[in-house]
Parts: C-alpha cells; sequence; structure tokens
C-alpha cells in the first residue's frame, strides 16, 4: 500500500499488533543506544532502584511495535510524522512480560486537493490483565488516493 | 550528581546543550534501526520524497542530546519518566545542517517525604537562524535531597 484509500480507512479502525515480549537483552542494548540509565542497562545496579529489577526504556516496547508491526503495514504511506502526544509511561515493563499492543485510528483530516491527510494514531500497550502500561498518540501526515 | 537539589536547581534553569549535527550515515543508522522509513535510511528513494532529500526521524536529534548531554548530567537522579508531550516535528532535519539544543526547566512538584520531584522538562530545537526545528516536554520523576 502506498498511500491510504479513504474509502476503506476510517476513524474507529482498529489495529491489533498481537503480544511483544522483551528479552533482558534486548532491554539493555536497546537503552545502551538509545537510553542508558543504569535501571535500564545494568540488572545489578537496577536491583537498587525503584523498581528493584531490570525495567525497559519507556520508549522501547513502542518502538518495536511501530518498526516490525506498524511500518510494513503504512510505512510507504507516509509524508512525515507531526506530533507524539500524551506518551504516559505507567507501569514498567519488565524482561519476559507480555505485553500486548493494539493502534486505533483516533481522526483523519484529510486534505483532498494536496492528496494527503494527517492522521492520529493511539498506541495502547497492555499486560496480560488488560492494565494499560504505555500509550500514546502519534500525528502523522499520509499520502491518500 | 545522584538527586537533585532543589535549592540549587530551579525553575526557569536553562541548559544549553549547543549544536549537534548529523551526517548522512548517522541517520541512515539511527533510522535502520528505530525508524526505517525509505526517506530516512535510502538516499535515492528520499530524492523522491516529499523534502526531496534525506531527513532524519524525528526523534533522532532529540535522542542524541538525551543521551550524549542529558544524561551524563542528571541520569543518576532518574527514578523513572513518567511523560513526554507535544513533541512536535516542525521542519525537516537534513544531513550536516547544525541544530542547537536548549532546555529549560518548566516546572517541579516536590513530594518532600517521599524524596522525590516530577520536573517538566522542555527541549527546543532551533535552527541556525533561529526557526524551531522541533520541541517536546518530558516530565520526569527525579531524586531530590
Amino acid at each position: 500500500m502506498h498511500a491510504l484509500d479513504l474509502n476503506t480507512f476510517r476513524v474507529g479502525d482498529v489495529f491489533d499488533f498481537g503480544e511483544t515480549v522483551l528479552s533482558e537483552q534486548e532491554i539493555i542494548d536497546f537503552a545502551k543506544s538509545f537510553d542508558p540509565l543504569e535501571f535500564h542497562t545494568d540488572k545489578e545496579k537496577a536491583k537498587q532502584s525503584f523498581f528493584k529489577n531490570l525495567i525497559a526504556s519507556g520508549p522501547h516496547v513502542f518502538n518495536l511495535v511501530h518498526r516490525t508491526k506498524w511500518i510494513p503495514l503504512f510505512g510507504k504511506t507516509v509524508i512525515c510524522g507531526l506530533e507524539i502526544n500524551d506518551w504516559k509511561f505507567l507501569k514498567p515493563v519488565f524482561a519476559d512480560m507480555p505485553v500486548h499492543a493494539q493502534v486505533k485510528v483516533l481522526s483523519i483530516k484529510p486534505n483532498a486537493e494536496k492528496k494527503h491527510a494527517a492522521v492520529k494514531w493511539r498506541y495502547k500497550f497492555t499486560t496480560d490483565n488488560g492494565e494499560l502500561v504505555s500509550a500514546l498518540n502519534s500525528v502523522v501526515l499520509h499520502k491518500i488516493v
């Protein structure tokens, strides 16, 4: 798909991206490149930290889902990112903890003349018990047909 | 520094993180790991894209400054990240384009009993001409003395 077709792509559409599990090593590797705080990169020092264990960098689970699930579906329709909002880190993500990812289309603002639309995407990450781990809104400019 | 000292750390404090310049290769490498859209990773395809050239992934310049400038100063005081808000991507960042980074303390909500404070940091990234490239607010829970 190289452009969104607004006849079939609608507000309220939900994309279920299934479960993501981060290993200890993945948490450490991501944080070393991206967010090198000790409680993300050092298992021993993490035991002395607030959460008493290694936790994933807040953006990690979003980044993984964005890169491996969302971009393969929608990447070729993207003109550019516009905004990220209300990104809340509510619960820690530990190694080997399943996190469920879902993305919903909150709004679509099309510009028919310019053949693009600003789409507000709502990402929700939840535990097996349905508790919210993190959530964010991402506004992206897409090509439309 | 292992905790913020609220006698000296104040609302309105500004930290100037100087200029950051991303090379073409750095833009490509970052995007391959974190945001593999063609106009971030493929110079030839980028020429056909909206901006007619390779541009950096929106989060790239923030991530670099966060990792190489902010974390060395404040990383050991961090309990956890709470929120990211109003992250606007206003202008493209091309290779070899200097971007100036400044971080300001917008608010401090201390909890003296728990010895922590929620600090709202405002990041601003500007061109040599002072035009805003991107900006965001990051709310972080810090240890305090």
